[in-house]
């Protein structure tokens, strides 16, 4: 593994922990853990940000849900896969219930990332329009190809895990905005560990798993490019693209937000008076966060409107900017009211365009061809420490973010990755 | 409930405990077991067959593929869904766990079996063709009302229940034959328990799970006919066309198996003697079943080519002519050589023609329009009994099937359902 990637695994596992430790809290974790604690087995590893302990499996349901419950944790452009939240809830489980090195556990993170994004290259972007949720659709083949690895699985075996996770794929785009879609992120980390445990004993699966007539890619995808998942293998890394988000909503509105907190201080612009607002981007944009009422932060953050009208008024898109009390803002809600999103088939997903119309007849507007966080402007290092030291503290877990940051950065040199946990969890 | 809707009930679940008890054993049920043992909770729920206790989620999982593991349970025509083996694990989990009387059980996996099998009718047939597992599919639908009619969820709640399945929904076709299969069968009956009491504990979802623009049906289906979910509702009940299997395979094959058990009687008759063999059906029967070449006893219960050899060689299709002995016995691995599978888009997928062509030159062919068992000629309660007491026998579980066959005939008049899994165990 070049050392970049091993450097960049580590970032993504800073964004992971923060946003895990962001989301410890939010009711649909709370609702999840109700209801697998009356089933779940002896406690064998920790649960992000609290004190419960849970068995490996539902530890990693819990720990991917709450990575993933705000939709501020990373994102692999071009697929919009949230690369870690199936993979390392997996791994840490794994971690604290058989020794591993903290080398192998990077390993095994940056191959399962590189497996889940390179079979949704395959199937994108028609895969994602249709309605998958491709974070969990290709997210469980991240868990079961990481957690195979750290088994030891080679060959058949390994083979028989993807085929294992084939069978338990899933999840959709219509869940989006409600809680229910974190069952499928949960289900997506858990199931891989079952799909590589599964392997591990003996049960078989499919000889082509992704590539038969009725495997994955052609029953989940139309024309699936399988050079998508073997060209330059080991050679060129996907996890060396993932991006981390400074905005906790759709990864679309990123654009969004940037033109609308770059035009803030045009000349001329006050939020009272804007006569009307629209919003210019790639279909899909319109398709994901078309949603001019809503009612509560969750889907607010897949709301184009509701992101423009807080950015606009409050100069900023945090936590605060999509709780449910800023949905009831009545400012906010007037000037979700004006804002109107546009098909442009000509821009890119990553770009977007803001035009304010205001009371005066005068037009502002503001083109951003990437957002901040995205490829060509990614976080640094010490914008995710910053993170995670935020989030840290929005979660109230009491954990210390200095500790667990450092034990993150020194994660190679560590003989027993699971410890880690142990600076994750709740004081 | 109609009192014919009730007796079918007690028809499925007969044969659902047949199918259990058989398979309870099989190899796949042995891996399952050991992959979630580390991980189960408490005890709190029967493994049919078997003397093992497992959390009632992990129960479920394990019961729906005993159930499930032979292909010898029950379908539902037209959709070819297996419609217990996903509600009546999760059914018989959750009695073990809460008290329900036997017409509370009976009522919820009428109404489970209704609504996988109507959703299914709304998907079919283009989302099997496709290369949808439809059992595991729409199964965790039928888990989840079932499940939350138990728990007394009405309106929104079971609104979200349907959007918790909607989201765990999966399994490929592709994994037939494999015992990757029973993964995705198992997380049916699970994920639909996991939905329904993610729904009661207020975890939120979609609200057309079904019918938005990326819920199921649309993402899962090509132009599906939603009329067919709601029609004649409570009138016309899906749970009475149920059919129940006299051969451990795919029910596409038994028509085929009917035509080559009555060829052997035909004058000139002798499998020596045979040149070559022609079986003809509709394309999904090919589709699905015309692989010349397996190499177990899975794979061979979707072979055409095996089901046609064992059945002209034997005289029989049952668990021992599906057996990994029967794959590899010389006689049957020459006969399946001389075994093609044609086409016919003019037949219906009930039919099967099968044409043999001797050494002498004689032609000898059978055509059957719809075979034993089907919904023309239903297998009675004394042969849904001996199929009972034939799979207990060959499951090993030393169960007594007599104290079963009655537990389930007077079910209705039991005050605590659970009970009656004391009687489905190993003793």
């Amino acid at each position: 593994m070049p050392t970049a990637v091993q450097h960049e695994a580590k970032r993504s596992l800073l964004n992971f922990f923060a946003t895990a430790l962001g989301g410890c809290r939010d009711i649909a974790v709370e609702h999840a853990l109700s209801v697998v604690s009356p089933f779940a087995g002896a406690g064998q590893a920790s649960v992000i940000g609290r004190h419960e302990r849970l068995d490996a499996l539902n530890a990693a349901f819990l720990n991917a849900i709450s990575s993933n419950v705000f939709d501020f944790d990373d994102t692999h452009p071009g697929t919009v896969i949230h690369p870690s939240a199936p993979v390392a809830p997996a791994l840490f489980a794994l971690a604290e219930t058989r020794r591993l090195t903290g080398r192998e556990l990077l390993h095994a993170f940056a191959l399962g990332v590189e497996v889940e994004c390179r079979i949704g290259n395959a199937v994108s972007p028609g895969h994602y329009a249709r309605g998958w949720h491709i974070t969990s659709t290709c997210g469980v083949f991240g868990s079961a190809v990481a957690t195979a690895k750290c088994l030891g699985l080679r060959g058949e075996q390994m083979l028989w895990a993807l085929g294992a996770a084939s069978a338990q794929s899933g999840g959709l785009i219509e869940t989006l905005g409600t809680m229910a879609k974190s069952l499928s992120v949960g289900n997506a980390a858990r199931n891989g560990m079952i799909a590589a445990f599964a392997a591990h004993s003996g049960l078989t699966g499919p000889e082509m798993p992704l590539e038969g007539p009725r495997g994955f890619a052609h029953v989940f995808g139309t024309n699936p490019d399988f050079s998508r998942i073997s060209a330059g293998l080991g050679e060129r890394w996907e996890a060396l693209r993932n991006t981390y988000k400074p905005y906790p909503c759709g990864i679309v509105l990123h654009a969004v937000i940037d033109a609308c907190l770059a035009l803030r201080s045009s000349p001329g612009f006050s939020s009272e008076n804007i006569e009307s607002i629209v919003v210019r981007g790639h279909p899909l944009l319109g398709q994901r966060t078309n949603r001019p009422s809503v009612t509560t932060g969750r889907e607010a953050q897949v709301s184009a409107q509701h992101s423009v009208a807080v950015a606009l008024l409050t100069g900023a898109a945090g936590l605060e900017q999509y709780s449910d009390a800023a949905v009831r803002d009545p400012a906010v809600v007037a000037l979700r009211q004006k804002v109107q999103v546009q098909d442009d088939a000509t821009m890119t997903i990553e770009a977007a365009e803001v035009l304010i119309t205001l009371h005066t007849g005068q037009d502002l507007n503001r083109f951003v061809e990437q957002a901040r966080g995205g490829e060509q402007y990614p976080l640094s290092d010490a914008d995710l420490e910053a993170k995670l030291r935020d989030l840290a503290a929005f979660g109230k877990s009491g954990c210390d973010p200095g500790l667990l940051i450092d034990a993150v950065w020194s994660l190679e040199t560590s003989t027993d990755a699971g410890r880690l946990m142990a600076l994750a969890v709740a004081r």
